[in-house]
């Protein structure tokens, strides 16, 4: 597999930052993350308006123009020849003199293989909740502190993952947008004090065609009272959630109104993708 | 000049990790950083235990003893040939095969000269306050987000520092510990969700023998009623604060406590040192 710093491609075994990059000595820096399907990157203008929302709100100037950072994807998807991939592009701190100061970020481009389909899809996962708020939550950080040093606790409450929350206001999962299906077939997720999702917004868009939405604060309450809930990310699209913490969501399996989502969002990205 | 990687002795522009470390993937890791004056390591064994809580609080298990450290410091110290110094020994999530979950950890230490005396200590500065919490605060961890995000808030302020807050309660500036010397000459520094500075041990060792000392907590008012205050750190011992948001701190110049205090660790710092 080959990744590309700068603008230098390389075998990714050589693909590395100097130690005084601001990521490693002080976690500074942005990312995105996009699916490449059939060759087709999915959705990457969002990810692109992202990634540079994400770089303005750390002050990290992009050193490169959208179409530079397309002919990059393009010459790393080229040479890797991998039909459906990950690419992540990281933009970094970079080579800080003082070890404290923004300097010119370091770009970073990887590829890599989807993960495999765990049948997760099919039974629905168990979340417990944590209080936390992520720091700068509209940008896609690299601080993800929390949400590693948390995989020990998930893994002991045989979880699968977290949901933030905080003045008993539920955000996100640290990689996931939350959310659910009222009694009244309405679909609720969390506006504030998160990172919008690439797939949160094609859902909403999806929903909003034959359901009622609200884009609004969820108490840990409302979750408990909820006919259904769901994550979405750009791994796994929509995910259903069908326990959180002690509370059986529903019945205790994947609801109705979440598994048509599911359905036509990857007829969605089999349109885009012409697979 | 040259760093270490794992236990590789490499120019320091060779000091790189690949780009999959949890470093850089995640902003994972944690580091410590001490001076050595006149070639002698600067109270070594409690940033070594640091170092290792630390390692501890993340769930990173630390390939090296204590000696061996000690023994790859020395090597760095004998090829770099710096009298005074800061050593800072960094270590990361590892390699993560998925990007997310804890690895072996890397190693990386590097030597930098110290910075120059800015003449500070003489003037003082003035901090600013903003309210936020550092994660996991017990541990060293490289996640100076907000720190260098605040960067540009301090200098248009025109501050040297920003001293956070959270719940009225005062905790700590991103990379040095907060004091005050109220009306009663009683010093006073905040205990909880802060980092036990190595420079704040000493202090409140060096106060006790002649002042009333309190680890309790500071609201804001607290500070504007006090007759001194100062910060501590490795780097800048003592630096008086001579004025916090807008409210001058006694008569806006360093107080005598401070200059007192700060003397005795100059002269704690020549003794141990043999300088």
């Amino acid at each position: 597999m080959y990744a590309i710093v700068n603008k230098e491609l390389l075998p990714a075994t050589e693909a590395t930052l100097r130690v005084n990059d601001l990521a490693i000595q002080r976690g500074y820096g942005i990312f995105d993350f996009f699916k490449a399907i059939n060759h087709q990157p999915l959705f990457l203008d969002d990810h692109l308006d992202r990634l540079y929302q994400s770089a303005s709100i750390l002050q990290l100037p992009v050193p490169y123009s959208r179409e530079e950072l397309k002919e990059l994807f393009d010459r790393l998807m080229a040479k890797n020849q991998l039909a459906d991939s990950g690419i992540r592009v990281t933009l970094t701190g970079g080579y800080a003199e003082d070890g404290y100061t923004i300097a010119t970020p370091n770009l970073v481009i990887t590829q890599q293989t989807l993960p495999v389909n765990t049948g997760l899809h099919n039974t629905g996962i168990r979340l417990v909740t944590y209080p936390h708020q992520r720091q700068l939550p509209a940008a896609k950080s690299i601080d993800y502190l929390m949400a590693v040093w948390l995989q020990s606790f998930v893994k002991a409450q045989q979880a699968q993952d977290v949901l933030y929350h905080q003045d008993n206001r539920v955000s996100e999962c640290p990689r996931s947008n939350f959310f659910i299906v009222t009694k009244d077939d309405e679909l609720v997720t969390p506006s504030h004090n998160i990172l919008h999702g690439v797939i949160r917004k094609q859902v909403l868009q999806l929903a909003r065609a034959r359901y009622k939405v609200a884009e609004k604060a969820i108490s840990l309450e409302d979750i408990y009272k909820a006919k259904e809930a769901f994550i979405t990310s750009t791994t796994k699209n929509i995910l259903p959630v069908v326990q959180v913490d002690d509370q059986l969501i529903g019945n205790g399996s994947p609801g109705a109104i979440t598994s048509s989502l599911g359905a036509e969002l990857l007829q969605l990205i089999a349109l885009l993708t012409h697979k």
